[in-house]
């Protein structure tokens, strides 16, 4: 789908500082794309699309997951990690995308998981990294991106662990899974 | 099986520091089992052993977790994780212990896991907060430890988590498991 027609859609589903944020994950996927191999206009297509169920309401996502072929312990866990699995899905029925790269990018995208492929990082890392963001170490980890994908995308889930933590929160089992597998075979990142 | 027994059985297998550990460990689960409702006994047998397979080569251990009904991701972790499962069925064939319940408090010492039961949590906030042990915020633990069980596990399972993380380390499953289900329904344990 061309990229004007796909920001068109998703323009309609979300308020204006998502839709900015939505452009600047775009911008910042491609960038990570060319840099480590991953088919771009997966990415761009990812990228755009990956916020796409941020606004619907609660219910609607509880259903969805309930109903169809979701994880059922996403119910379990705070609202936040159900846009993408859902959103995955929805995209999927709603508007016709039936690549399974881009759409486990889009299921991913929050949480992360074990053995991530190429895209699925760049997704998650773009969305953790796009200009606009300013989480506490984010700047190291765009430092780190300019190098060492794996890195920056363990950096990211090591960061989200201990904010979680920290805020006395469950931490969804994909993001464990994620911060395990990032790591070197040799027990660290340093 | 009567504590002297017991503690001579484990004194030949451990390392006098580590024997002394024991001891105290065995003193905190029994004053903890008293105080939060688990068997006594259980719990004092349970303490006794928890350490039995902490000084076996670790080939050994490997070994074990290779041909027994033993989880085989124990492999792809660190190996202070090995001794607790290993040592449970090490005690079960060795020593001819074979109530489940201490054989199960044994086995998530370490690391801990979703539904404990008081036991498991008796002997798993023994072996962190016994007198002996000063780990970064541990006395917050201790403090906690005198009215409510839950917290003060939870509180152990978030601090090793935290220790974990700082140091680039995985953690196991299991450990994140038991963090998340300690928590309190209402999200928060603050």
């Amino acid at each position: 789908m061309q990229s004007d027609k796909a920001l068109a859609i998703v323009e309609k589903q979300l308020k204006k500082p998502r839709y900015e944020h939505t452009v600047r994950v775009m911008e910042t996927s491609i960038k990570l794309a060319e840099k480590y191999g991953a088919d771009v206009k997966k990415a761009e297509t990812a990228a755009i699309f990956h916020d796409y169920a941020k606004y619907r309401p609660l219910e609607e996502m509880q259903r969805w997951i309930e109903k169809e072929q979701l994880p059922k312990d996403l119910l379990q866990y705070h609202h936040e990690l159900w846009h993408g699995p859902v959103g995955a899905l929805m995209i999927e029925r709603e508007v016709g995308i039936r690549d399974p790269d881009v759409l486990h990018a889009i299921t991913v995208h929050t949480t992360g998981c074990a053995g991530m492929s190429v895209l699925d990082k760049v997704v998650f890392l773009a969305d953790y990294i796009e200009p606009g963001r300013a989480f506490p170490g984010v700047d190291e980890v765009r430092k780190v991106s300019e190098d060492d994908l794996d890195k920056a995308c363990w950096m990211a889930s090591r960061n989200t662990i201990n904010m979680l933590v920290s805020l006395h929160r469950k931490v969804y089992p994909d993001t464990f899974h994620a911060y395990n597998d990032l790591l070197n075979p040799n027990g660290g990142n340093a």
